[in-house]
Protein backbone atom coordinates (compact mmCIF):
# COMPACT_ATOMS: atom_id res chain seq x y z
CA UNK A 1 0.00 0.00 0.00
CA UNK A 2 1.23 3.30 -1.03
CA UNK A 3 1.18 5.70 1.97
CA UNK A 4 1.01 8.83 -0.25
CA UNK A 5 -2.19 7.50 -1.97
CA UNK A 6 -3.59 5.70 0.64
CA UNK A 7 -4.95 6.38 4.51
CA UNK A 8 -3.21 4.00 6.56
CA UNK A 9 -5.73 2.04 8.73
CA UNK A 10 -5.07 1.73 12.01
CA UNK A 11 -7.76 -0.86 14.09
CA UNK A 12 -10.10 2.24 14.48
CA UNK A 13 -10.92 1.93 10.53
CA UNK A 14 -9.79 -0.96 9.94
CA UNK A 15 -12.38 -3.48 8.03
CA UNK A 16 -13.00 -6.32 10.20
CA UNK A 17 -15.89 -8.04 8.17
CA UNK A 18 -15.80 -8.94 4.87
CA UNK A 19 -12.52 -6.94 4.81
CA UNK A 20 -12.58 -7.53 0.93
CA UNK A 21 -15.18 -4.83 0.74
CA UNK A 22 -12.60 -2.21 1.88
CA UNK A 23 -10.56 0.27 0.34
CA UNK A 24 -8.19 2.97 1.93
CA UNK A 25 -7.09 4.70 -1.59
CA UNK A 26 -7.87 8.14 -1.57
CA UNK A 27 -8.77 8.14 -4.73
CA UNK A 28 -11.86 5.62 -3.65
CA UNK A 29 -12.51 7.24 -0.85
CA UNK A 30 -12.51 10.96 -2.20
CA UNK A 31 -14.67 9.49 -5.05
CA UNK A 32 -17.52 8.96 -2.38
CA UNK A 33 -16.82 11.61 -0.60
CA UNK A 34 -17.17 13.74 -3.38
CA UNK A 35 -20.71 12.36 -4.75
CA UNK A 36 -22.28 13.44 -1.63
CA UNK A 37 -24.33 16.34 -0.18
CA UNK A 38 -25.55 15.01 3.19
CA UNK A 39 -23.14 13.56 5.58
CA UNK A 40 -23.41 12.21 9.23
CA UNK A 41 -20.90 13.46 12.22
CA UNK A 42 -20.88 11.72 15.18
CA UNK A 43 -19.85 13.17 18.36
CA UNK A 44 -19.78 12.62 21.81
CA UNK A 45 -21.20 14.71 25.08
CA UNK A 46 -21.30 14.07 28.34
CA UNK A 47 -20.70 10.24 27.26
CA UNK A 48 -24.01 10.43 25.02
CA UNK A 49 -23.07 9.97 21.20
CA UNK A 50 -25.14 12.06 18.60
CA UNK A 51 -25.34 11.54 15.30
CA UNK A 52 -25.88 14.54 13.12
CA UNK A 53 -27.17 15.24 9.53
CA UNK A 54 -25.66 18.24 7.85
CA UNK A 55 -24.10 19.65 4.57
CA UNK A 56 -20.51 19.10 3.84
CA UNK A 57 -17.41 19.22 1.61
CA UNK A 58 -14.02 18.35 0.96
CA UNK A 59 -10.91 20.16 0.15
CA UNK A 60 -7.67 17.82 -0.30
CA UNK A 61 -7.53 15.69 2.71
CA UNK A 62 -9.78 18.41 4.77
CA UNK A 63 -13.19 18.15 5.22
CA UNK A 64 -15.97 20.65 6.15
CA UNK A 65 -18.76 21.46 7.25
CA UNK A 66 -20.99 24.60 8.74
CA UNK A 67 -23.92 26.25 10.35
CA UNK A 68 -25.14 28.71 12.59
CA UNK A 69 -22.80 29.74 15.91
CA UNK A 70 -25.61 28.77 18.09
CA UNK A 71 -25.87 24.85 17.39
CA UNK A 72 -25.01 22.89 19.95
CA UNK A 73 -23.30 20.47 17.54
CA UNK A 74 -20.92 23.24 16.41
CA UNK A 75 -19.95 24.44 19.87
CA UNK A 76 -19.23 21.14 20.91
CA UNK A 77 -16.94 20.31 17.96
CA UNK A 78 -15.41 23.61 17.71
CA UNK A 79 -13.60 22.56 20.85
CA UNK A 80 -11.51 20.23 19.08
CA UNK A 81 -13.32 16.82 19.90
CA UNK A 82 -12.83 13.26 18.33
CA UNK A 83 -15.52 12.70 15.71
CA UNK A 84 -16.54 10.88 12.60
CA UNK A 85 -18.02 12.16 9.54
CA UNK A 86 -19.87 8.87 7.47
CA UNK A 87 -21.21 9.47 4.17
CA UNK A 88 -23.56 6.96 2.51
CA UNK A 89 -24.78 6.08 -0.47
CA UNK A 90 -27.25 3.55 -1.35
CA UNK A 91 -27.63 2.13 -4.83
CA UNK A 92 -29.82 -1.25 -4.41
CA UNK A 93 -31.31 -3.35 -2.88
CA UNK A 94 -29.65 -6.48 -3.12
CA UNK A 95 -32.81 -9.50 -3.38
CA UNK A 96 -31.09 -12.71 -2.64
CA UNK A 97 -32.64 -16.36 -2.69
CA UNK A 98 -32.44 -16.67 1.05
CA UNK A 99 -33.12 -14.06 3.84
CA UNK A 100 -29.75 -14.71 4.75
CA UNK A 101 -27.45 -13.51 2.17
CA UNK A 102 -30.30 -10.58 1.21
CA UNK A 103 -28.56 -7.00 1.32
CA UNK A 104 -28.23 -4.26 -0.32
CA UNK A 105 -25.52 -2.47 -2.77
CA UNK A 106 -24.47 0.87 -1.07
CA UNK A 107 -20.99 3.03 -1.08
CA UNK A 108 -19.87 4.54 2.14
CA UNK A 109 -16.68 6.39 4.13
CA UNK A 110 -16.32 6.61 7.52
CA UNK A 111 -13.86 9.34 8.13
CA UNK A 112 -11.93 9.78 11.57
CA UNK A 113 -10.92 13.20 12.79
CA UNK A 114 -11.09 16.05 15.03
CA UNK A 115 -12.74 19.21 13.99
CA UNK A 116 -11.93 22.66 14.23
CA UNK A 117 -13.42 26.14 13.55
CA UNK A 118 -11.91 28.23 11.04
CA UNK A 119 -11.09 31.15 12.62
CA UNK A 120 -10.67 33.71 9.93
CA UNK A 121 -13.01 35.12 7.67
CA UNK A 122 -11.04 35.17 4.81
CA UNK A 123 -10.47 31.31 5.03
CA UNK A 124 -14.10 31.00 5.90
CA UNK A 125 -15.23 32.92 2.86
CA UNK A 126 -12.94 30.89 1.13
CA UNK A 127 -14.80 27.43 2.14
CA UNK A 128 -18.00 28.58 1.75
CA UNK A 129 -17.04 29.35 -1.69
CA UNK A 130 -15.78 26.12 -2.26
CA UNK A 131 -19.47 24.92 -1.10
CA UNK A 132 -21.43 26.69 -3.53
CA UNK A 133 -18.88 25.70 -6.26
CA UNK A 134 -19.32 22.13 -5.42
CA UNK A 135 -22.92 22.26 -5.83
CA UNK A 136 -23.28 25.37 -8.26
CA UNK A 137 -20.19 26.55 -10.10
CA UNK A 138 -20.73 29.96 -10.92
CA UNK A 139 -23.58 31.10 -8.54
CA UNK A 140 -21.25 32.58 -5.86
CA UNK A 141 -20.29 35.44 -8.23
CA UNK A 142 -24.48 35.79 -8.52
CA UNK A 143 -25.23 36.48 -4.94
CA UNK A 144 -24.43 39.36 -3.44
CA UNK A 145 -21.27 39.58 -1.32
CA UNK A 146 -21.50 38.17 2.66
CA UNK A 147 -22.03 40.41 5.22
CA UNK A 148 -19.82 40.23 8.11
CA UNK A 149 -22.72 39.56 10.56
CA UNK A 150 -23.70 36.50 8.13
CA UNK A 151 -19.78 35.31 8.29
CA UNK A 152 -19.56 35.87 12.20
CA UNK A 153 -22.94 34.22 12.48
CA UNK A 154 -21.38 31.13 10.61
CA UNK A 155 -18.83 28.17 11.96
CA UNK A 156 -17.31 26.43 9.51
CA UNK A 157 -15.27 23.54 10.90
CA UNK A 158 -12.93 21.85 9.07
CA UNK A 159 -11.79 18.59 9.97
CA UNK A 160 -8.16 16.88 8.88
CA UNK A 161 -9.12 12.95 8.01
CA UNK A 162 -6.77 11.33 10.14
CA UNK A 163 -8.48 8.19 9.29
CA UNK A 164 -10.69 6.87 6.92
CA UNK A 165 -12.03 3.40 5.74
CA UNK A 166 -14.40 2.82 2.33
CA UNK A 167 -16.82 0.22 2.17
CA UNK A 168 -18.56 -0.63 -1.16
CA UNK A 169 -21.36 -3.77 -2.31
CA UNK A 170 -22.03 -3.96 -6.13
CA UNK A 171 -23.15 -6.73 -8.02
CA UNK A 172 -25.49 -9.66 -8.03
CA UNK A 173 -26.81 -10.89 -4.40
CA UNK A 174 -24.15 -14.22 -3.89
CA UNK A 175 -26.04 -16.99 -2.85
CA UNK A 176 -25.26 -20.55 -1.54
CA UNK A 177 -25.08 -22.82 -3.82
CA UNK A 178 -27.92 -25.24 -3.83
CA UNK A 179 -30.06 -21.84 -3.69
CA UNK A 180 -30.00 -21.22 -7.44
CA UNK A 181 -32.05 -24.02 -8.13
CA UNK A 182 -34.98 -22.45 -5.92
CA UNK A 183 -37.76 -21.06 -7.94
CA UNK A 184 -37.59 -17.15 -6.57
CA UNK A 185 -36.73 -13.94 -8.14
CA UNK A 186 -33.15 -13.07 -7.64
CA UNK A 187 -31.58 -9.82 -8.66
CA UNK A 188 -30.89 -5.98 -7.52
CA UNK A 189 -33.52 -3.60 -7.74
CA UNK A 190 -31.29 -0.14 -8.18
CA UNK A 191 -31.82 2.65 -6.34
CA UNK A 192 -30.52 6.37 -7.22
CA UNK A 193 -30.98 9.80 -6.37
CA UNK A 194 -33.31 11.71 -9.00
CA UNK A 195 -33.16 15.66 -9.66
CA UNK A 196 -36.70 16.85 -10.94
CA UNK A 197 -37.28 19.78 -12.49
CA UNK A 198 -36.53 23.17 -10.71
CA UNK A 199 -39.08 24.77 -8.79
CA UNK A 200 -39.14 28.61 -9.39
CA UNK A 201 -39.54 30.52 -5.70
CA UNK A 202 -43.46 31.65 -5.98
CA UNK A 203 -41.62 35.36 -4.88
CA UNK A 204 -39.09 35.11 -7.96
CA UNK A 205 -39.26 38.28 -10.31
CA UNK A 206 -40.31 37.75 -13.72
CA UNK A 207 -37.45 36.62 -16.42
CA UNK A 208 -34.98 35.40 -14.87
CA UNK A 209 -34.76 31.40 -16.06
CA UNK A 210 -33.13 28.58 -14.72
CA UNK A 211 -29.43 28.54 -14.72
CA UNK A 212 -27.60 26.12 -16.65
CA UNK A 213 -25.92 24.81 -13.53
CA UNK A 214 -28.69 23.49 -11.94
CA UNK A 215 -28.95 20.66 -15.04
CA UNK A 216 -25.18 19.73 -14.11
CA UNK A 217 -26.04 18.59 -10.71
CA UNK A 218 -25.56 14.83 -9.23
CA UNK A 219 -25.79 13.13 -6.31
CA UNK A 220 -24.93 9.80 -5.29
CA UNK B 1 -48.61 18.02 24.36
CA UNK B 2 -50.25 14.72 25.11
CA UNK B 3 -47.30 12.74 26.10
CA UNK B 4 -49.40 9.32 25.07
CA UNK B 5 -48.49 10.34 20.95
CA UNK B 6 -45.25 12.38 21.58
CA UNK B 7 -41.84 11.67 22.96
CA UNK B 8 -41.14 14.13 25.58
CA UNK B 9 -37.98 15.65 24.84
CA UNK B 10 -34.92 16.33 27.64
CA UNK B 11 -32.16 18.69 26.79
CA UNK B 12 -30.57 15.77 25.03
CA UNK B 13 -33.34 15.38 21.86
CA UNK B 14 -34.87 18.71 21.94
CA UNK B 15 -34.17 21.25 19.23
CA UNK B 16 -31.98 24.29 20.56
CA UNK B 17 -31.49 26.26 17.16
CA UNK B 18 -35.07 27.01 14.59
CA UNK B 19 -37.20 25.15 16.94
CA UNK B 20 -40.27 26.02 14.71
CA UNK B 21 -38.59 22.78 12.60
CA UNK B 22 -38.86 20.58 15.32
CA UNK B 23 -41.50 18.06 16.16
CA UNK B 24 -41.69 15.24 18.92
CA UNK B 25 -44.61 13.47 18.09
CA UNK B 26 -45.38 9.84 17.54
CA UNK B 27 -47.19 10.19 14.24
CA UNK B 28 -44.02 12.85 12.56
CA UNK B 29 -41.18 10.93 13.74
CA UNK B 30 -42.69 6.84 12.70
CA UNK B 31 -43.54 8.75 8.95
CA UNK B 32 -39.80 9.76 8.41
CA UNK B 33 -38.52 6.53 10.45
CA UNK B 34 -40.74 4.37 8.10
CA UNK B 35 -39.96 5.82 5.14
CA UNK B 36 -36.17 5.05 4.93
CA UNK B 37 -34.07 2.10 4.67
CA UNK B 38 -30.72 3.22 5.43
CA UNK B 39 -29.75 4.53 9.59
CA UNK B 40 -26.60 5.79 10.52
CA UNK B 41 -26.02 4.58 14.23
CA UNK B 42 -23.54 6.25 16.62
CA UNK B 43 -22.26 4.50 19.63
CA UNK B 44 -18.85 5.52 21.77
CA UNK B 45 -15.80 2.97 22.12
CA UNK B 46 -13.21 3.75 24.41
CA UNK B 47 -14.02 7.32 23.58
CA UNK B 48 -14.07 7.33 20.26
CA UNK B 49 -17.94 7.79 18.37
CA UNK B 50 -18.23 5.99 15.51
CA UNK B 51 -20.73 6.23 12.95
CA UNK B 52 -21.73 3.00 10.91
CA UNK B 53 -24.71 2.98 8.11
CA UNK B 54 -27.27 0.14 8.62
CA UNK B 55 -30.79 -1.00 7.49
CA UNK B 56 -32.97 -0.86 10.02
CA UNK B 57 -36.49 -1.68 10.66
CA UNK B 58 -39.43 0.02 13.26
CA UNK B 59 -42.21 -2.01 15.31
CA UNK B 60 -43.46 0.10 17.89
CA UNK B 61 -41.62 2.25 19.39
CA UNK B 62 -38.52 0.38 19.05
CA UNK B 63 -35.80 0.37 16.31
CA UNK B 64 -34.34 -2.58 15.01
CA UNK B 65 -30.85 -3.45 12.91
CA UNK B 66 -29.17 -6.46 12.56
CA UNK B 67 -25.72 -8.11 11.46
CA UNK B 68 -23.12 -10.41 11.30
CA UNK B 69 -22.78 -11.47 15.10
CA UNK B 70 -18.84 -10.73 14.26
CA UNK B 71 -19.64 -6.94 13.28
CA UNK B 72 -18.08 -4.52 15.91
CA UNK B 73 -20.27 -2.47 16.07
CA UNK B 74 -22.71 -5.15 16.95
CA UNK B 75 -20.36 -6.43 19.17
CA UNK B 76 -20.25 -3.53 21.01
CA UNK B 77 -23.63 -2.29 21.06
CA UNK B 78 -25.26 -6.15 22.53
CA UNK B 79 -23.67 -4.69 25.71
CA UNK B 80 -26.53 -2.36 26.57
CA UNK B 81 -24.63 1.09 25.59
CA UNK B 82 -26.37 4.35 24.84
CA UNK B 83 -26.62 4.97 20.94
CA UNK B 84 -27.93 7.51 18.75
CA UNK B 85 -30.03 6.11 15.75
CA UNK B 86 -30.39 8.93 12.61
CA UNK B 87 -31.97 9.01 9.46
CA UNK B 88 -32.32 11.62 7.38
CA UNK B 89 -33.97 12.04 3.95
CA UNK B 90 -32.94 14.92 1.52
CA UNK B 91 -35.74 16.45 -0.46
CA UNK B 92 -34.47 19.56 -2.54
CA UNK B 93 -31.87 21.46 -2.80
CA UNK B 94 -32.58 25.27 -1.88
CA UNK B 95 -31.31 27.74 -3.56
CA UNK B 96 -31.56 31.35 -2.03
CA UNK B 97 -30.47 35.07 -3.42
CA UNK B 98 -27.70 34.70 -0.92
CA UNK B 99 -25.30 32.44 0.46
CA UNK B 100 -25.94 33.02 3.83
CA UNK B 101 -29.78 31.56 3.12
CA UNK B 102 -29.40 28.85 0.95
CA UNK B 103 -30.35 25.26 2.46
CA UNK B 104 -31.35 22.15 2.11
CA UNK B 105 -35.10 20.46 2.38
CA UNK B 106 -34.99 17.61 4.22
CA UNK B 107 -36.70 15.32 6.78
CA UNK B 108 -34.67 14.04 9.61
CA UNK B 109 -34.94 11.94 12.64
CA UNK B 110 -32.57 11.87 15.73
CA UNK B 111 -33.51 9.12 18.02
CA UNK B 112 -31.76 7.70 20.98
CA UNK B 113 -31.81 4.81 23.70
CA UNK B 114 -29.93 1.62 24.44
CA UNK B 115 -29.46 -1.64 22.25
CA UNK B 116 -29.56 -4.75 23.32
CA UNK B 117 -29.46 -7.81 21.53
CA UNK B 118 -32.07 -10.09 20.90
CA UNK B 119 -31.30 -13.54 22.38
CA UNK B 120 -34.67 -15.14 22.05
CA UNK B 121 -34.36 -17.39 17.81
CA UNK B 122 -38.21 -16.97 17.70
CA UNK B 123 -38.28 -12.98 18.69
CA UNK B 124 -35.22 -12.74 16.17
CA UNK B 125 -36.93 -14.61 13.63
CA UNK B 126 -39.79 -12.77 13.93
CA UNK B 127 -38.24 -9.45 13.77
CA UNK B 128 -36.31 -10.09 10.55
CA UNK B 129 -39.60 -11.44 9.03
CA UNK B 130 -40.77 -7.65 9.75
CA UNK B 131 -37.61 -6.28 8.20
CA UNK B 132 -38.57 -8.63 4.87
CA UNK B 133 -41.89 -7.53 4.91
CA UNK B 134 -41.27 -3.67 5.34
CA UNK B 135 -39.68 -3.61 1.97
CA UNK B 136 -41.20 -6.72 0.05
CA UNK B 137 -44.16 -8.13 1.70
CA UNK B 138 -45.08 -11.39 0.52
CA UNK B 139 -40.91 -12.03 -0.10
CA UNK B 140 -40.57 -14.06 3.29
CA UNK B 141 -42.79 -16.82 2.34
CA UNK B 142 -40.62 -17.36 -0.81
CA UNK B 143 -37.65 -17.58 1.10
CA UNK B 144 -36.79 -21.12 1.86
CA UNK B 145 -36.59 -21.54 6.29
CA UNK B 146 -33.57 -19.70 7.67
CA UNK B 147 -31.18 -22.33 9.22
CA UNK B 148 -30.19 -22.28 12.75
CA UNK B 149 -26.93 -21.69 11.76
CA UNK B 150 -28.14 -18.28 10.01
CA UNK B 151 -29.38 -16.90 12.68
CA UNK B 152 -27.05 -17.83 15.39
CA UNK B 153 -24.95 -15.63 12.90
CA UNK B 154 -27.06 -12.74 13.41
CA UNK B 155 -27.14 -10.62 15.54
CA UNK B 156 -31.01 -8.67 16.01
CA UNK B 157 -30.37 -5.53 17.60
CA UNK B 158 -33.43 -3.61 19.14
CA UNK B 159 -33.22 0.04 20.74
CA UNK B 160 -36.44 1.36 22.70
CA UNK B 161 -37.02 4.76 21.77
CA UNK B 162 -36.52 6.90 25.33
CA UNK B 163 -36.46 10.21 23.14
CA UNK B 164 -36.68 11.33 19.73
CA UNK B 165 -37.08 14.59 17.68
CA UNK B 166 -37.85 15.51 13.99
CA UNK B 167 -36.41 17.98 12.05
CA UNK B 168 -37.69 19.00 8.75
CA UNK B 169 -37.29 22.05 6.64
CA UNK B 170 -39.50 22.10 3.43
CA UNK B 171 -40.65 24.73 1.08
CA UNK B 172 -38.77 27.87 -0.87
CA UNK B 173 -35.71 29.76 0.23
CA UNK B 174 -36.42 32.76 2.69
CA UNK B 175 -34.43 35.52 1.86
CA UNK B 176 -33.78 38.72 3.02
CA UNK B 177 -36.47 40.99 2.04
CA UNK B 178 -34.40 43.74 0.45
CA UNK B 179 -32.87 40.61 -1.53
CA UNK B 180 -36.16 39.68 -3.51
CA UNK B 181 -35.19 42.82 -5.56
CA UNK B 182 -31.45 40.76 -6.64
CA UNK B 183 -31.72 39.40 -10.28
CA UNK B 184 -30.83 36.04 -8.58
CA UNK B 185 -32.51 32.60 -9.50
CA UNK B 186 -33.88 31.31 -6.65
CA UNK B 187 -36.05 28.13 -5.59
CA UNK B 188 -35.75 24.85 -5.17
CA UNK B 189 -34.11 21.19 -7.19
CA UNK B 190 -36.38 19.21 -5.86
CA UNK B 191 -34.05 15.58 -5.24
CA UNK B 192 -35.84 11.95 -4.77
CA UNK B 193 -34.81 8.15 -4.51
CA UNK B 194 -35.88 6.92 -7.66
CA UNK B 195 -36.08 2.73 -8.36
CA UNK B 196 -35.22 1.68 -11.33
CA UNK B 197 -36.57 -1.60 -13.39
CA UNK B 198 -34.95 -4.72 -11.50
CA UNK B 199 -31.82 -6.19 -12.37
CA UNK B 200 -31.87 -10.03 -13.16
CA UNK B 201 -29.34 -12.08 -11.73
CA UNK B 202 -27.09 -13.37 -14.22
CA UNK B 203 -28.24 -16.79 -12.60
CA UNK B 204 -31.67 -16.20 -12.14
CA UNK B 205 -33.37 -19.73 -13.38
CA UNK B 206 -35.25 -19.23 -16.55
CA UNK B 207 -38.96 -18.01 -16.32
CA UNK B 208 -39.37 -16.63 -12.75
CA UNK B 209 -40.57 -13.23 -13.67
CA UNK B 210 -39.87 -9.89 -11.23
CA UNK B 211 -42.49 -10.39 -8.34
CA UNK B 212 -44.80 -7.74 -8.15
CA UNK B 213 -43.61 -6.24 -4.73
CA UNK B 214 -40.63 -4.88 -6.44
CA UNK B 215 -43.06 -2.64 -8.17
CA UNK B 216 -44.30 -0.77 -4.91
CA UNK B 217 -40.90 -0.38 -3.50
CA UNK B 218 -40.66 3.40 -2.04
CA UNK B 219 -38.09 4.82 0.05
CA UNK B 220 -37.56 8.39 1.17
Amino acid sequence: MDTRDSFTPTARARLRRLPDRGHYDRESIYAILDAGVVAHVGYVLDGQPYVTPTNYWREGDSLYWHGSSASRMLRALKKGVACCLTVTHLDGLVLARSGFHSSVNYRSVMAFGTARALEDEALKLASLKAFSDRLHPGRWEEFRPATKEEVAATTVLSMEIEEASAKVRSGPPLDDEPDYDLDVWAGVLPVRFAIDPPVADPRLKAGIPPPAYLSRVRIG
